[in-house]
C-alpha cells in the first residue's frame, strides 16, 4: 500500500522538491532529500538506528516495529531493530532504495500516516539536542587511502623532493593501508595526547614523551554493504553497488611518531590511538543528485581501474580550530571531496582485485583530503608547511601543529539549489597526555 | 566441589606426571598437559568451543551444559555456550586458569564422573578424524609485527644493503603494521593465486596478472584476552595477562605486488589477501614449562619496554612443501620461537602506548620466523635466497617461490619430557587464479 501510494507521489513530485511536514530550514544539513542514518540511546538506555529530519532524530526501530517498512525487500526483516546498521547494509541496493522510498514517503507533508498521529509523532521524533548518539556502524576492517594528489605530492614535496613528489606507483594505483579499527571513536570523543618513541633531530638515540608533531587529517570514508566472497574480486562496474554511505573521518596523527616508525611497513602506532568518524552515514543516494566530473586520469589506470563514467561528489569540506583561549571556532580549511584522484569505486576495485573479501561495516578512508590552493590544506601539516608557516589566529594565537586544548571541528554539506545534504559534524578535542 | 578435590590431586601430582584416561600417545600434540581451545561444527550443525586429547576433541559446550565449570570464576558464566571464544577470552586470566584446572580435574585417569559414565562420554568426546574444526574466534583487528632479527636481516641484505641491513628503528622498537583481518582463514583453506599490478624489471610500467613470487610466512600469533580501554596503555609488566594464546599462522605474502605497491605507507594488496591460522589456539599457561631464556637485548630498550623477567617458549617450528608432484610433504624449514628478538609482551606493551585499545580476539603475528641457520629460514624468499639458489625437492623439482597445487604445512611443538604440547599444524593449497 505505502509502496504504490508512494510511487504515485513520486511521478507527481521531483525528489528536490519533496517537503516534510517537519518544517527544515534552508541551511540544515538534514532535510527529507537527506535522510542519513544514525543509532542514538533511547531514554531507556537501549540504542536504536535513527535517521535525521531537522533538528530531529528518527527512531528508526519504532517506524520498523509499527510496520511501515513493508515493501518487498524489507518486509519481515526487522532491519532497523538491530543496534547497529550492518544487517541492514548487508541487505544490499534494492533494500536501501526501499528503506529511503519508505521513508521520504512517510515523512513527505502529503503523506498524514505520521503527520496526523501525535501519539505515533512523539515515539518516532526526538530532538537532536535531546539525546546523544552512538557508533551507528560495528566497523571490522578499515583501510585508509592516499587517494589526494595534492596532498601526496605537498607530503612527497615535504619530505622528498619537490621535482619527484610523488612516488613511481601513485599514478597507477590507489596507494592504501591498514589501519585499526579498534580506536574509531565518535564525534565528540576526547582523546588524550598520545606518547610514544620520537628520534630527536640529529640524533640516532630514540627519546620517549608526549608526541609533539600532533595533527588531524581530513578525510571522507565510505562503508560498505554486501561484500563479496574472498577470492572474488569486486568489478569495478559493479563497485558501486558495495558502498552504502559515507561518513566525516578525521584520522588524528602523530607526525613525529610516524616519522620514526614508518620505514620499511608504514604508518602503526602513529595513527593507532584514534580515528573519529561524524555518528551520520550519508547515502550515495542522497548524494547521487551531486554527482560531478572526477579530475582526469594521466596516464589511463590499467583496465580493471577503468570506470565508464568518471564521476565522484560535489561536497564542500571544512576544518575549523576552537583553542582553549578561544571562543569561538575559527575556519583554517576549505576543500572539496571532488579533488580526490582515485575515486571510491577505484578503491573497492583495487582492495578487492586480489581476492581480498570486503565486509558489511568496513570503513574506508579517502586520506587527506587537500586542494590546490593553500586554504584548501587538510592537515596542519601542510597548512602550517612543516611548522615553516604557523598559523595565524584570530585570538593572536599561532599553531603549527594542535596543542592540548585544542578541538578539531569539521563539516561537510552538498549544496543544492534551497537545500543542503550533509554530515552534520565530526569533532574532537586533544587533552593533555595521562 | 570440584575445585577442592582438584586442588587435592595438585597438591599431589605435579602436572608433567597427569595422565588422562584416555590415552594419549607421546608424539601426540595434545596431552592433558595442553588442551588447547577450538571450535567444531556438530553432527546438528551447531558450533560449538572444543578442547583436544589425543585423536579425541572435548565437547565444552556439553561440560559447560552439565555443570562441571562451577569454580568461582566461571559458574553460571556460560563461558562456552558461544560459538567462538571471544567471551571466554574477556573474562580473564583467573577464570583462564579455573578452565584449565577443572579440565584436567574432569579427564584425569583419578577422576570418575567422565570416565565411568559411557552416556556422558559419548556426548563429550568426538574422534578428530569425523568432526569439522571451524574459526575459533572472531578476529576484530590484525596486527603483524617484524620482530625475528635474522628475517629482518634477510631481508634487508637482500633488498638493501648487508652492511646496513637493519634499519635504524628495528633495535629500539618491535615494527609492525595493522593487517587484514576479514581474510584470516582456518587451516585447510585452499586459495586461489592472486592477481595484481607488478612491476616488470627495467621497467616504468606496471602489467597486471596473476602474482608469479607467492610466498609463505611460518610466524606465531597471540590472541588478546581482556585488553584496555581506549587511552591506557598496558604497562609492560602486564602485558602476559592479557595475552590468552597463540596460534600458527601462515601469512601468504604476493612479493612482486609488494615490492610496487609498499611505498610509502606498507604492505597493502600484497598480504591482505588471506592469512591462515591454526584450529587450535594453544595457552600461554600449557606453554609455560617451556619458558626459556629470550635472545638479549643490545642496546637496552626504552624503560616502557623494558622486562623484569626477559623470557620466551621454546617452540620448535617446521614448515613442509608438498607439490602435485609428490606424494608427501617434504620439509623445507626448521625453526622455533624463541629465536623472535621482541617478545609478546613487549609487542603489546608497545601497541598500546599511544593509548590504542586492544580486545578480546584481536591477533598479533610475530612476522616469519628466521633462525640462524639457512634451512630455519621461514620463507621461500629467504629459503631460495630471493629465487637465486632454488630449493631442489626429492620429487626432482626445484622451487624459487610457491607453484600452483602446491600445499604449505606449518606444524609447531614445545617438547617436554615424554609428551609434547602442540599446535597441530596450519595448512594451505595454492589453487590457479580464477
Amino acid at each position: 500500500m505505502l509502496i504504490i501510494e508512494h510511487l504515485i507521489s513520486k511521478a507527481l513530485i521531483p525528489e528536490k522538491m519533496l517537503r516534510s511536514f517537519i518544517p527544515v530550514s534552508t541551511d540544515s544539513h538534514f532535510p527529507i532529500q537527506n535522510l542519513p542514518y544514525g543509532a542514538y540511546r533511547t531514554e531507556h538506555g537501549e540504542i536504536h538506528l535513527c535517521s535525521a529530519l531537522g533538528d530531529h532524530i528518527i527512531d528508526l526501530f519504532v517506524l520498523d516495529e509499527e510496520g511501515f517498512f513493508d515493501g518487498p525487500e524489507l518486509n519481515d526483516q526487522f532491519a532497523f531493530q538491530d543496534s547497529t546498521l550492518n544487517y541492514f547494509m548487508s541487505l544490499g541496493k534494492a533494500a536501501w532504495m526501499e528503506a529511503r522510498q519508505t521513508l521520504q514517503h512517510v515523512l513527505s507533508e502529503d503523506t498524514p500516516t505520521l503527520r496526523d498521529s501525535k501519539l505515533l509523532r512523539e515515539r518516532v521524533f526526538k530532538k537532536r539536542e535531546e539525546i546523544e548518539l552512538t557508533m551507528p556502524v560495528q566497523i571490522g576492517d578499515y583501510t585508509d587511502f592516499y587517494s589526494s594528489e595534492q596532498h601526496a605530492r605537498n607530503v612527497g614535496s615535504m619530505f622528498r623532493d619537490p621535482e619527484n613528489a610523488l612516488l613511481p606507483n601513485w599514478k597507477h594505483l590507489p596507494v592504501g593501508y591498514h589501519g585499526r579499527a579498534s580506536s574509531i571513536v565518535l564525534s565528540g570523543t576526547s582523546l588524550h595526547r598520545p606518547k610514544g618513541q620520537t628520534i630527536p633531530k640529529d640524533s640516532e638515540q630514540p627519546i620517549f614523551g608526549p608526541s609533539k608533531n600532533l595533527d588531524f587529517e581530513l578525510e571522507v570514508g565510505f562503508l560498505t554493504g554486501p561484500g563479496n566472497a574472498l577470492g572474488k574480486p569486486i568489478p569495478i562496474d559493479e563497485a558501486d553497488d558495495h558502498i552504502f554511505g559515507l561518513v566525516l573521518v578525521n584520522d588524528w596523527s602523530a607526525r613525529d611518531i610516524q616519522k620514526w616508525e614508518y620505514q620499511p611497513l608504514g604508518p602503526f602506532l602513529a595513527k593507532n590511538w584514534a580515528t573519529s568518524i561524524s555518528p551520520w552515514v550519508v547515502t550515495t543516494e542522497a548524494l547521487r543528485p551531486f554527482e560531478t566530473q572526477a579530475p582526469e586520469q594521466e596516464p589511463q589506470p590499467l583496465p580493471y581501474l577503468e570506470q565508464k563514467k568518471r564521476t565522484t561528489f560535489d561536497i564542500q569540506l571544512e576544518v575549523f580550530l576552537k583553542t582553549e583561549q578561544s571562543e569561538t571556532a575559527h575556519k583554517i580549511c576549505t576543500t572539496n571531496f571532488k579533488h580526490l584522484y582515485w575515486s571510491m569505486g577505484q578503491q573497492l576495485a583495487h582492495h578487492t582485485i586480489t581476492g581480498c573479501n570486503v565486509q558489511p561495516g568496513d570503513l574506508y578512508g579517502s586520506g587527506t583530503i587537500s586542494g590546490p590552493t593553500e586554504d584548501s590544506y587538510g592537515s596542519m601539516l601542510e597548512l602550517a608547511w612543516k611548522g615553516t608557516k604557523p598559523l595565524k589566529l584570530p585570538s593572536g594565537e599561532e599553531r603549527t601543529f594542535l596543542e592540548d586544548g585544542d578541538e578539531v571541528i569539521m563539516t561537510g554539506f552538498a549544496q543544492g539549489e534551497d537545500y543542503r545534504v550533509g554530515f552534520g559534524e565530526v569533532k574532537g578535542k586533544i587533552l593533555p597526555p595521562l
